[in-house]
Parts: C-alpha cells; structure tokens; sequence
C-alpha cells in the first residue's frame, strides 16, 4: 500500500536571469525583463511530495512534522528572504530558473529523505508558472 | 482516447490519531497535538480522478453527476460532520490518518466505479497536508 | 495616512454546537448535523485587520512579526488541534458557533493590540462558510 | 535531467451538450441541464505542461514567454468570448464537453509544441470538474 | 453584539452584453467582445453577506442552513446552468453586466431576508473581475 | 444605485526595507529578515475597488478594460520585474513596505481615475500578509 504525502511550504526571494558569458543584447533577447540588473523577485511556493509504504503501527508514510522540519531546514531557512544570485551558493554558477531551483531543492532533500522513499518537487514561481522535477 | 476527469468534494470531521496499545507517552510521542483525547478537526477536502476512454456518443468518459452521486453516497453522507474514530466503522480499529482515509475511500469508490476505469484520490487534511493513492 | 493591514492565520479544531438545557429534539432541529455528540472539525482560517496610522519612520502600521506573534499566542497556541467546547475555557458556557469564536477571538486580541487601533477579525469555518466581527 | 513547466491560461466561454441525432428526451436524460438549448458558459482555466530535457545554456525547458504566445494564439483567441459550439469549428461535430475541449486542445498544441517534448493539459470546466489529457 | 455572516454560492450561465436600440458598431465599441450574438459564459461566484446581531441563545446571526437555501431557491435554480439574457425575466429589458446581475440578485434576496438585517452581495464573474452591491 | 468594481492584477518584484540614516544595528532590529542588503522579492497581487454610480445606458460603474489599461500603465509597466528601491522613482526616499506602496499605488491611480469615484486598493504582499487604503 503505497500512499504520496505532501507538503506545501514557501520562500520569498529575489532573483534574476543572467549569463556573465553572454553580451546584454543576447541576455536581453532570451531572459527580458527577468534579466534586470536590479533583480525582482517571488513568493516560491513549493509542495513536496513523498511516495512510500504506509508504516502499519503509524499509519504514516512519513511523520509530516519531520518533513516539514526537513524543507524548514533545507529551503525555507537558506532561500527565504534572499537573493538567490548572491545569498545562495548552489546559484553561484546556475541561473536560477525555476526549472534550476526545483532541481537544487530536489537534490538537496533527496540526501535527508530516506532513500527507500519516492520523491517529488514542485515549484510555483507565481500562480501561473510552475515546474516539477522527480530526478528523473 | 483516455481522459481523466476529477470531481472535488468535502466533508468535515473530526478525529484523533492514537493506539491503544501504545503508552499515552509513545502516542505523544509519535503524534503529538494530533493525539488530543478530545479530538481536533479539519475541513478535508477530497479530488476523485477516473481514468477511462471517452464515450464516443456522449464524450463523457464518465458523467460527472453520476462521480458525484458516487461521492455523495460513499464518503460525504458516512463521513461528513462525523468523528472518524467513533462514528465510522472503518476507523474502529485503523487509526484515522490522511493516508488511511485515502485507503478507505479509495476502497469505497473502488467497488463501486466501474472496474474499466483508473482510480486515484488525492486528500486534502488542510490547504498544506495532502495524500494521494490510487490503490497500487 | 491610515492603512488597514492583515494578517492570515489557522487553526484546526474539532467542535460541537450544543445546548445543554434544550431537549435532544430541539438541539437536533436547530443545530441538525453540527449537534452530533461526538463533535466533528474544521480548518479554521482567520484573518487579523488592524486599522491604524502608517509609522513615518518605519513604514508599517504594525510590525507584520509582532501580529503574528499576538495571534499564534492569543488564538492558534490555545485552539489549534484543541476541542473546543472542551478543550477552550471561553466556550465552557457559549457555544462555539462560528459567531462566538470570531467574537471570542476579537476580545482577547483586542486587550493586545494598541487600542488606537482599529481591529477586525474575519473567520472562515469553511471556504463556504465565514464570518466578520469588529467590535461594534 | 527532465521538468516539467506548466504555465495557467483562461478563457470565458458558452456551451451547450446536445446531439442532433437524439430526442430532446433522450439529450435531457443525458446532458440534464447542460443541454439548455439556450446554453451556458464557464470560465474554463487551463494548465499547459511541458515535459523536456532542461536546456543546459539558459536553464529553460522552454520559454514561459514562448509557450503562453503559444497558447494565445491557439486556445485563447480562438476560444474566448466565443460560444464554443457556433463559433469555433472544432466544435462543430463534436459535444464541446470538457473531455473533447481536452482533446482538441492538446492538438492544437501538439502541432506547434516541439515534438520532443511531453505535453499534458488539464481544463477546470468548474473549481469542482476538470479534467486531464495528455495523448494517450 | 453585531457580526457579518458570510455564505458562498455559485452558478455557471451565458450572457451577452448588448443593447437592441444601439447600432452594431456602438455596441462593438462599448461591450467589445462580451457583444458576441453567440454568447459567451462565465462561472459566477456569489457570497452573501448578512449582518445582525447574534441570537443569544443559538449563537447564530442566522441559519446558514437557512440562508444556503435562500440563495439556492432565488440565485442558483433560476441563473445555474441558463442564458441569462433569454432565461432569465429580470435581464428581457436589463443588460446583465455583472453590476446589474448584483442588482437584481441582492433585490431578489432582500424580499426574503429579514428586514432587520443588512445586506451586501459580492458578484465574481471571473477570479479577476468582481462587484459588491449592499442596496445604498 | 453605488456599486463597487473590483480588478486583479499582479506584478512580480524585489524590495528591501531599510532606512540609510539609522545603523545596521537598528535596521536589523526594527525590520529582521527584510532588511537583507541584496533584496528579496514578492509577487504582489492587487485589488483596485471602484465604487460609483451604474452607468444607466451601459449598466456599468466603469469599463474593466479602461480600468484593466490604468492599472497595466499606472503599476504593472512600472512595477513588474522591478527593484522597488532601485528602479522606482517613488520609493527612492519611501521605505517600500505594503503599507508606502498601496499608497503610492493609490495616489498613482487617483489621479487617472474619475473623481467622483470612490477608490481602494487592497495589495497582498503574500497570501498570508496584505494591506488595503483607501485615501483616508
């Protein structure tokens, strides 16, 4: 019996999509407005889905207490209320598309959630844009 | 040509996750606030999704009152404005998490939707919390 | 400059509505499925409007940190995954409509925030179902 | 290194379920108040999502800007403030119910979506029916 | 003790916005395309505000059972699933802009909400596009 | 006969509150996590509420799109994928918290829209946090 468990948390950052290797035109042409040097910024919504047996003393598939301590620990502490071109080191050298983001955020759970357990990210960078990753 | 439509519904309840063969210090351990003798409560809010190939004279894969009825029938009369542990016979001996709410509902739909077509539920427990099962 | 400013917050409770010196006929006919001995619950959601003068210096009519502070002591410490009628002091002779509790929850924020302040608090007992009490 | 990016739309429009080839009984015994031959209308809400390799370059598995000009010009100029059956062609043999809106949709974009990627639509007829289409 | 109860409500109709005794271009130039002689549609939202003072000994402004089946008897039976410009009598000689269709909905309510109590009414025609009316 | 007519709009932005005449020491203090030199970002979501007469030849208060074209030009170009403090002329000197920028929103607006409209905005800074002025 195999159950998915979600979890919804969120961050507010600032960001900006940028490539130093590319001249401003070709940075203008691909990223727009989100290229601004001065940066803008999100309320990241993030949910969190894990997929595994359901243990049969708890009836969990994970304590969501513990889940929601793990995304406090490995996004909303390091990422909210940051920019993640400055603030974040995994953005040092990744433009921090959502599609980037939900990547980092995926591996970074992937180490502290038990491997024998499904995992799944999804992101909304606004209501209207949004991305999934499951490592695959 | 395979669609999957998806009803919501709702029901509200309440419940406490316990074990009676546990010590009241392993059930606050293990479920902390949720362990309430006196019980706490949610507004849960449930999506059904069935998976089928589309009638090519009404393009229903199925009609979406009928899903409603279905629901209507098997989850919100037995379990809406009830307390899952006292008033509903499944949860007489299973404790009343998120996951096994999905567990029995799906197992209530299951007999009675039609055995040609995919089913999945997914749970809402509040806006953050939710579980998803489709009986594999 | 006066701004009104809100803050959201949540609680979930089990409740039932109930008077003890009525017949079971006529809490039944009153209160119908919400008079069910075993309590049912909800997700309740709050909203906090403070009403006030914009601090020239800071920006803020209040700080958002300390609001939410104000609330999670006054109102989700003591209600969240509480009975209410049993669990909640203030509801031992009131019952618990949602009427009572957006008015139990405007005087006790009432005696904590400034009371130059204009306070109103809107609850939602259900997405469907909420309620507005300032005081007046 | 696979994501999926979604990107929300909408678009108001009328409709009616109605087959020519069957009695007024029998459309009434089928469609119920949707065969209103006077129509209704919805605001339908649609999610695109893009499933492809991230490009290693920009970070993008597509332009967000790309996909929604993509969705304009093949859902929402088409579809909206249009009556889906008089106006728009597809519908002309074919019961505009939210299965086969569906499935004209992900035409529609199949064509001019890059043939590497996966594509999946889902269409809220209501906050409370949707449905989900993604070519199989 | 006064408190707003709030109850919310929905229906799904086609409408027009069109006047006979203007030539095409007028009503191209003001309704632009809410003047499709096809119709178009929308799912309404409605929430119902009442305000009164609490009844001591139920705890209630009013019935929501009560005031749930108002609406359902004068808003959704005769507006759900029709065409408001030709189903509706209200709207044979009114243009049903969501301005007007507050209007006549709050009219319709006020008949048969008790006098003592206030009134407001807010109209969703779409998540983006809203009005509130309260009869002054 | 007064209604009020509401219209959604959103923009995406970075801000940072902080006030270049007091020490780091007291900014950190007064406004935490908000304060950080590198900006953190929101999507704002805005309401602008206008309340006048209904129009008696067109039933409407004010055309949405008219409305729809004031808030693109007068917030939206401005505002979206902008750095408040850097890139916005009117918070050069204004710490922009919610309560400056609904005010500079406002008195923007004021000056477009009909005087003898009433006028209100409402900005939710994040779904939990969010202000409304209305001029006075």
């Amino acid at each position: 019996m195999k159950v998915t468990v979600c979890r919804k948390a969120h961050f507010n950052a600032a960001h900006r999509l940028h490539r130093k290797d590319w001249s401003d035109e070709k940075n203008e042409a691909v990223f727009g407005k989100c290229n601004n040097p001065n940066f803008h910024g999100h309320n990241y919504e993030l949910i969190v889905a894990v997929t595994g047996e359901v243990n049969a003393e708890t009836g969990y598939v994970m304590d969501m207490k513990e889940l929601s301590d793990i995304i406090e620990k490995e996004v909303e502490k390091p990422f909210d209320h940051k920019n993640l071109n400055l603030d974040v080191p995994e953005f040092a050298n990744l433009i921090p598309t959502a599609e980037h983001i939900a990547y980092v955020i995926w591996h970074k759970l992937r180490k502290v959630v038990a491997a024998e357990l499904g995992l799944e990210v999804t992101l909304y960078e606004t209501p209207r844009n949004f991305v999934k990753y499951n490592g695959l």
